[in-house]
């Protein structure tokens, strides 16, 4: 790892693979474990990044295929990169691109969209056609059906010059639907991928993340982590999304076979019920849209008790249950709206479709996790993280 | 006056009709001349209580026909009124809901519609039939078709119940297409109404406001006046879009013919080249959707030099000239917004449809208004007022 980024692992949990740890980049160290944001389209939707401080938000990521297509990755670097266009001090991460072009190119090819939890509001904001060569992917904007073309070599341009800390390096991404051979040979493509990705890597202020892949099948798994582990100092789990039904078990062979000391992010995660399976697995970052997404909803995170395994950690404050009830979103949540505002109020503004009801659910959404992740770190320091997830296990 | 209220004209100024002044309400104290914002759903469009408190905002307004229908009087009551059910600790302002119920009854019909301001997402939000007899008017809601009649006995009820600081008294309202004759029996029936409205108000800790109308004509308007004056201790000023063409001169008719000592209101104006024409015309408050409206279309408010009568103060930052542009939204602002955002930022996010562009520009034309009549009540005050106007008028 380059003398600009470093990552210190401060304590390891004695019963789980769960460590806390720290993330030096140039704009600031982060706590790990810690979640991870989106701000698709450089802004964290609703919130500003007074409210991401506020709230104890560490880093943001910004889409590389959003950004690519709009303002283009130019502008962002005309007012001195992500962190700066959206006025946001803290650390910055961008993907690769790779999940947007796959994702409605093979993916709704193969009718999988829904299994990628895809809503039609993403549908609007996804390419319209691919084709994937050893090349790259060529596809066309959702925004004005102009002809782009996403390979390893623009994929790092791209995000050298948006200017994020952590980037990934391109990838082809695999389908949940494959066949063995088909992972296989989508691995070793993206395999090739990460070798010019990590070739084409110029500037010294961005950490490169290799990214694994290798859809459910474990031998593939543990090549791609081999193959990542070997060549990159940080490691980035992708095609999560593919393997819902063992994901846990991708999680694990991928981190058993890249080195311990590495940081590791998981790419697309971000339900309270996988959180403590990926911490104590060994993940130290992650991102989702969950939060803001879901905050849009209508639907607002709640702790144990009246949070569980069975409705998620969540409840639908639009519906009618709620109109009278004067309490706030979450009954154990300091945050500023739960100390302002009650559900009755946040129901009210979602049945009148008022923009600051989406402003209030996505500001609580963010803060519940990322006090969630503050609490699950030190439960680790406190070596009280097993008593910790049994609470949030009913 | 009821003991509970109190208005102090604490400065005149020497050439103009202007004054500076402080009305006491049981929420506290509004220093005027005051722009009231609009939060007719009970939410200042995107922003919080937090955000208006941090502008220096001193009161709100809500609509009584909007918050009958959703999520009705009661609801609103069972949290402590208004200002409690959105978080809002300051004053309060309720209309008659009589605009509301007019203006897709007679203003339909007369094609008026257009005349007063209203585009798309407004015709939605409007009740869809209206009956006006003595009685008062039967409306099918907006939301769910059901029949209301909005009465000046049940208008009174349902403000009374929503609990403001300040309310005003039913009214008929006038088409600026009514000739004499229909406008002068359009007024007679306010004033039967106001009557009725006086009568029904039973709450001491609201301050019933008696609305004026009267069209473009001069003995109406000033009947009009000498009618609120007699019967209550504080004015407002209605109609006023329906005589756009001589609304100074309305203006002053109806201040000239009322008693100097009791609070002007003005119902829904808040361009920045008439505010400063009503203040010198002797008008305290008044309100308007202006700033969030326009916030959320893209345009914001620019101070002089860049803002002028021509553009009347305001620049579309949607357009293309400013994707690069690293200026704040104002030069001369000093709101959270314009300390902390360029204007190529704010482009983009209104071009990515992001839900904070609204966000943003909807605080930044509030600020900028709050901040304005700032500077008046200053300037009132240190005896320029001719001088911070023809800055203003260029």
């Amino acid at each position: 790892m380059n003398k600009l980024f470093d990552f210190k692992i401060l304590k390891k949990d004695a019963k789980t693979k769960a460590r806390v740890g720290e993330l030096r980049t140039p704009h600031g160290a982060i706590d790990t474990p810690a979640f991870i944001p989106c701000g698709t389209k450089a802004s964290v939707k609703s919130l500003t990044p007074q409210d991401l401080n506020e709230i104890g938000v560490q880093v943001v990521l910004g889409n590389t295929y959003h950004l690519h297509l709009r303002p283009g990755e130019k502008i962002v670097k005309e007012f001195g990169g992500l962190g700066k266009f959206m006025g946001w001090n803290g650390p910055t991460l961008t993907d690769s691109g790779g999940f947007q072009v796959f994702s409605l190119g093979v993916a709704l090819e193969q009718g999988v969209a829904k299994l990628l939890q895809e809503n039609d509001e993403d549908l609007k904001q996804k390419p319209r056609l691919n084709k994937i060569t050893e090349e790259g992917v060529t596809f066309q904007s959702h925004l004005d059906g102009s002809s782009h073309i996403l390979t390893p070599e623009s994929s790092i341009s791209i995000q050298e010059t948006i200017g994020a800390d952590l980037i990934v390096g391109f990838d082809d991404l695999e389908s949940p639907k494959y066949s063995y051979a088909e992972t296989k040979k989508s691995l070793e493509r993206t395999n090739r991928w990460l070798l010019r990705s990590k070739k084409s890597h110029r500037k010294s202020d961005q950490l490169l993340y290799g990214v694994t892949h290798g859809g459910r099948f474990k031998d593939l798994r543990i090549e791609s982590a081999k193959f990542a582990d070997k060549n990159f100092d940080a490691i980035a789990l992708g095609g999560a999304h593919s393997s819902k039904e063992n994901m846990y078990e991708v999680v694990k062979w991928t981190v058993g076979n890249t080195d311990d000391l590495k940081p590791k992010h998981m790419l697309g995660i971000g339900e309270v019920d996988d959180i403590f399976n990926i911490v104590s697995l060994g993940v130290d970052t992650f991102d989702c849209v969950i939060p803001t997404r879901m905050g849009r909803m209508g639907f607002v995170f709640v702790s144990p008790p009246e949070g569980n395994l069975l409705n998620r950690f969540r409840i639908d404050i639009s519906k009618e249950i709620f109109a009278k009830d004067k309490n706030p979103l979450d009954k154990n949540c300091q945050c500023l709206v739960c100390r302002s505002f009650t559900r009755g109020y946040v129901h009210h503004l979602f049945r009148a479709r008022e923009l600051l009801a989406y402003r209030l659910a996505s500001y609580h959404n963010v803060y519940f996790l990322t006090d969630l992740m503050k609490k699950i770190r030190e439960a680790i320091i406190d070596n009280s993280l097993l008593q910790l997830r049994n609470k949030w296990s009913i």
